[in-house]
C-alpha cells in the first residue's frame, strides 16, 4: 500500500516536502492544503514588488494547483484551512473558504508547515485600514495598491528586521518618504553594534528617516506616535515587528510546544506524534554553536528540513547538524551578510570570545569598482574556533560569509581560515582575501603578538585624552583626524619614536588598521610595552560614529568624517 | 644578535616574506635583492594595462625601495642580480646592473623567491622584435606601447592559460583583432572539456579568433604559421605558452631540484640547505588531493608560503596542509572559477570519481541580472568526498568555488555540501544555492536513485538514434530541439507514459535537467528500468556543441541553438 501524505501549508517547506515525497514515491497520494489563495510563492521576494523590481505580482507565484497536479501529481488545494487534527483517527478537518463547506481528510503521514505570522501588538489604532502586514502575495498586493496612490506620501515602517528594512528600502526606491521605527538600539539584529552603524549610515544617506531605540505607541490618522512621544507622519503604516510561529493547530492537536514557543520536533522533524512531521518557521531547531533549541525563520533551512522530513518517511537517514543561521540582505548600495552568532549573542551565552574588524579591498584596488569590505570575525578564546562573522560592503560580502559559514559547519578555527586557499583574480578579490586577513589578525592576537582596542572604545579614548598616534601620511590628514591624535607618519616612525611616551598607554591608528599594525609591532620591537592597535582605525571610527552623531546631535570625535 | 635576512626576488613571495620578517623582528637586518627595476608590483593585474582598465602602468607598482626603507626598514635594492650563492660561507654574489659592479653580501638566512619565467620555444622567428612575453611591468609597458601603434591591428597570442586568455581579452577590449592559439584541444586547463566550451563560445562571441588544437610553428613578419600549416595574421605576437620555475641560481648552488623541475622544500619551505628558504612559483608544493608534489604558480599560495617561511625562522609553527589549487578569471562577461582537481586529472590519477553538472539561477529569477550559473562538481565514488568544482556564469561563480574550496580543505563530502547553510537573499542566490543543488543531485546519484549521461555523450546518443524524451513544455520548443527527440511535456508525462518504450534505454532532457530529473524518477516509479537523465540537458548541450560546430563546420545535433 502506498502512503497518503497530507501537507498543511503550501509555501516553502510544505511545497518542498510534497515535491520530495513525489520524487521518492511515484505512487504516494499527496494532498497539500493551503488556507490562502496561493501555493508556492517567493516569500523572500515580496518586498521587491513595492519598488517595481518585481513589477508584476503574479510573477511572485511560482506554481499553481494546476501545475502541481500536472507536473507532480500533487493535489494542491487553496482556500482550504485545516481547523482540527484528529491524531487518534489520523484525519484532519478542513474548512473550505471558497465554498464554506467542511470536510475530513484522512492521512498516513501529516506534515505541518504553517509558517509564522506577523506580531501585531494591541496598540491604539492598530486595526485602522491604513495599517498593513506583509506575509503573502495578497498582503503585498494590498500594500502596493494602497501606497501607489498619489496621496500616500509618508509611510512608517515599524520594525527593523529583514522584512522591515526591505519594505522600507523598496518604498524609498518608489520615492516615498519612509520612516523606519525600531525599538532596539539598532536595526538588523544579526549584526553587532559596531558593524550595524554602517547600515544605519547607508539608510540615512539614502533618505530613510531612521529612528532607533524608540517603539510604536499609537497610530493616528496621518501620524504615528512613538513611545518617546515623538510623532512621525504616516499615511500608511507597515508592521514588521517580528513573527511568531503559527502553532494554533499544533497546540490544538496537543503536540508538544517548546520553550521557544515553536513546535517541538526530533532530529528527523517528527513532532511528538510519530505520524506528524513539522518543518519551517513554526518549529524549533537546534543551534549548532549555541547547543540549544532556537527559532530561525529562514528559507534555506526550511528547504533542508522539508527534504529531510520526506527522506525520513522513506527510511533515508539524514545527519542532523543543527543550524548556524546564515543570512544576507541588500540594503541600497551595500551587501550585508552574517553567519553564526554575533559577539553580543556569544557574550550573552557566556562564551569567551574576541573579535577582529578588518577593512580590506573587496578586489584589487586597480580594478573597476574596488571598494572597502568591512569584515568582522568572532572567535572563541583561546581555541580560535570561529563562531560567527559579519560582512558589509558594496562588493561581494555574501561570498565572504558563505566561506565562513562553510568553515563553521566543520568547526573550523582561525588557523584553518588563515590557510584557506580561495580562488583569486584581481577582478574578484585580493591574493590574501579579506577573510584570510581577518584570520591573520586574529592569529596574531591569539598568539599575543599585539593588543587592540575596538571602534566602540575610540570615543572614550578621545574624550579621556588618551595618547593616540595617527600613522597616516601627512597628505591623508586634510580630510579629517581623530581629535587630539598625534601624527607621526609610518614612514617617519622609526626616526621619531622618541616623541612617543614610554610610560603611558599608546594607541595607534591609520586609515584601516593595517599600517597601524605595522607601527604597533615596530614600537613593541623597540621596547614599548603598552601599545595597542586601533581596530577599524579612522575609517571604521568615522563609520561607527556618524549615524549617532548626526541623529543625536552628539559632538563628533573627528575633525571631519572621511568615508573614503 | 639579530638575524640578517637576504631575500632574492622583490615581488609577491619575496616582498611578503621580508614584510613578515620585519613584523616579527624589528631588529632584523633585511635586504631584498631584485634584478629588475621594480619591487612589489601587481603581477596579476599586468594584462589589464593593455585595455586601459589599468590606465597608468605606474599604478601597477605598489611599493618602491624608498617606501620599503621608510615604512618597513627593509633595504630593497633594484637592478641587483644575485649570480652565485656560497652556501658554505653564507654569502651571495651580486651583480649590480646599474653600475656594472659586483659585490658580496653575507646572510644568516637566505630566501629564494625567483619566480617563474615564460617558456620561449626555439622556433623560427621567435627572436623577432614584434614577439613579446609578459612577466613584469617593463614587459607590459613595452607590449602596450607597441600594440598601441595604429599600424598594429592583428595580434596573435600563443597559449590559452591565464595570462594568454587575459592578454587576448584585454587586447580585444582595446579593439585589436586577436587570434588566440592553443596547442591543447582547449584553453584554460583547470576546466574540463565540458565546462570550457562555454568559455570557448564566449571568446568566439566577443570576436576572438580562437584556434585550439593547433600549435605555433613559426613567426614571420606579419603572420604566424601554425603546425597545421594554417596562417594567422599577426603584427605582434605574445608568447604565453607557460612558465618554468626559475631555478638557475638554486641549481647553481646545488640545492635539490624535484622531479617537477622546481626547487624542493620541506613543510616549512626550507630547501635542502637549512639556511635557505624558497617560496613562490619556483618551488614544488604538495597537493592535498593528489597526495604528491606538484607546481602551482598562483599568488595566494605564494603569500601563505612567505608568511610560513618567515614564521619558521622565528620558531612559529604552521600546519602544512598542501595546496588544492583554487583560481578564478573573468573572461569577458563570464566569471570562471575552479578549485581542487578537474575530472580529467582525477581520472588520470586513477581516482574513482563521478561528476554532476547543474545549471541553476545565480539568484532568484525575479531579481535584476539573474543568470544561469553552470556548476560542475567532481566527487569520489563511493565515498562522496569532493575533489573539485568548476563554475562559470555571468554572476557570482567565484563565490560558489570559494565555498567548495573551503569544504575541500576540510575533506568535505557531498553529504556535507547538501546541508551547507549559506546566506540567502533573492538578490544574491536562491534558498537552495546551486552548490546545494549539485550536492543533492550527487547524493541522489550516489544513492542510486537515478542514472545520468553527460553532455559529452549527447552527440553520440543523437547520432545513434537513441530514444530521447524532451519533457519541456510545447512553447519552449520553437527555439530549438535535439534532433530526433520525442516531446512529451512533463505536464503530460503521467497520462502519456504508454508512448514510451519499456524495452530500450530512454534518455530524458528538459532545459536544464531539473524537470527531466523529476520525469526520470516518475518513470522509474512507474516501472521503467532503463531511464537516464541527461545532465546539462538542452541548454548544456547547446553550449557544449556550439564552438566546435561553428569552428569545425560540424553538423549540429540541435535544430537551433538556444542559450536562453
Amino acid at each position: 500500500m502506498s502512503k497518503k501524505v497530507v501537507v498543511i501549508g503550501g509555501v516553502a517547506g510544505g511545497a518542498s516536502t510534497a515535491a520530495r515525497v513525489r520524487r521518492l514515491d511515484e505512487k504516494a497520494e499527496i494532498i497539500m492544503l493551503e488556507k490562502g489563495p496561493h501555493v508556492s510563492f517567493s516569500n523572500c521576494s515580496l518586498p521587491f514588488h513595492l519598488s517595481g523590481i518585481v513589477e508584476n505580482s503574479e510573477k511572485l507565484l511560482m506554481m499553481d494547483p494546476v501545475q502541481f497536479k500536472k507536473k507532480y501529481n500533487i493535489d494542491a488545494r487553496v482556500f482550504q484551512e485545516v481547523t482540527h487534527i484528529d491524531k487518534v483517527n489520523k484525519k484532519v478537518t478542513i474548512h473550505n473558504h471558497a465554498t464554506g463547506e467542511t470536510s475530513d481528510e484522512s492521512y498516513d503521514v501529516l506534515v505541518l508547515s504553517p509558517g509564522a505570522k506577523p506580531i501585531v501588538p494591541a496598540l491604539p489604532g492598530i486595526d485602522a485600514t491604513h495599517v498593513f502586514t506583509v506575509r503573502n502575495v495578497v498582503d503585498i498586493e494590498r500594500l502596493q495598491q494602497y501606497v501607489s496612490q498619489d496621496t500616500i506620501e509618508n509611510i512608517a515602517v515599524i520594525g527593523g528586521g529583514f522584512i522591515g528594512v526591505e519594505v522600507a528600502e523598496n518604498l524609498r526606491l518608489a520615492n516615498k518618504n519612509v520612516a523606519l521605527i525600531e525599538f532596539a538600539p539598532q536595526v538588523m539584529a544579526p549584526f553587532d553594534d559596531d558593524m550595524v552603524q554602517i547600515i544605519h549610515k547607508e539608510m540615512l544617506d539614502k533618505g530613510i528617516d531612521l529612528r532607533v531605540g524608540d517603539g510604536l505607541a499609537s497610530i493616528e490618522d496621518k501620524t504615528v506616535t512613538l513611545q518617546s512621544g515623538k510623532q512621525v507622519k504616516a499615511d500608511a503604516v507597515v508592521l514588521a515587528i517580528g513573527v511568531r510561529p503559527d502553532t494554533t493547530l499544533a497546540e490544538d492537536a496537543g503536540l508538544d510546544i517548546g520553550e521557544t514557543g515553536a513546535i517541538v520536533v526530533d532530529g528527523n522533524y517528527v513532532t511528538s506524534d510519530p505520524s506528524i512531521y513539522a518543518v519551517g518557521d513554526a518549529i524549533e531547531v537546534f543551534h549548532q554553536i549555541l547547543h540549544k533549541k532556537t527559532r530561525l525563520a529562514l528559507a534555506g533551512p526550511a528547504q533542508k528540513q522539508a527534504r529531510a522530513a520526506a527522506d525520513h518517511m522513506y527510511g533515508i537517514t539524514n545527519r542532523h547538524r543543527g543550524v548556524i543561521g546564515s543570512s544576507s540582505i541588500q540594503i541600497f548600495d551595500y551587501a550585508c551578510a552574517t553567519t553564526g552568532i554575533n559577539e553580543r549573542t556569544a557574550r550573552e551565552a557566556g562564551m569567551t570570545v574576541d573579535s577582529v574588524y578588518v577593512i580590506s579591498p573587496d578586489k584589487v584596488g586597480l580594478m573597476p569598482n574596488s571598494n572597502p569590505l568591512h569584515f568582522k570575525l568572532i572567535f572563541e578564546v583561546p581555541t580560535g574556533k570561529i563562531v560567527g562573522a559579519q560582512a558589509i560592503g558594496k562588493g561581494n560580502a555574501d561570498k565572504r560569509i558563505d566561506v565562513i559559514a562553510t568553515l563553521i559547519s566543520f568547526g573550523g578555527t582561525v588557523d584553518d581560515l588563515k590557510d584557506l586557499e580561495l580562488s583569486y583574480s584581481p577582478m574578484y578579490g585580493t591574493a590574501k582575501d579579506v577573510v584570510n586577513m581577518a584570520a591573520l589578525v586574529a592569529d596574531n592576537l591569539l598568539a599575543g603578538r599585539f593588543k587592540q582596542v575596538h571602534v566602540s572604545q575610540t570615543r572614550e579614548l578621545v574624550e579621556s585624552g588618551a595618547y593616540i598616534v595617527d600613522v597616516r601620511e601627512e597628505a591623508e590628514l586634510k580630510n579629517g583626524m581623530l581629535k587630539g591624535a598625534y601624527n607621526i607618519p609610518l614612514s617617519q616612525l622609526r626616526e621619531r619614536m622618541d616623541e612617543i611616551p614610554r610610560d603611558i598607554p599608546v594607541y595607534i591608528h591609520c586609515r584601516s588598521a593595517q599600517r597601524s599594525y605595522n607601527a604597533t609591532v615596530a614600537l613593541q620591537g623597540a621596547g614599548f610595552t603598552n601599545v595597542k592597535n586601533m581596530a577599524g582605525s579612522f575609517l571604521g571610527t568615522c563609520l561607527y560614529e556618524y549615524f549617532r552623531d548626526t541623529t543625536e546631535g552628539r559632538e563628533p570625535i573627528v575633525t571631519n568624517y572621511n568615508f573614503k
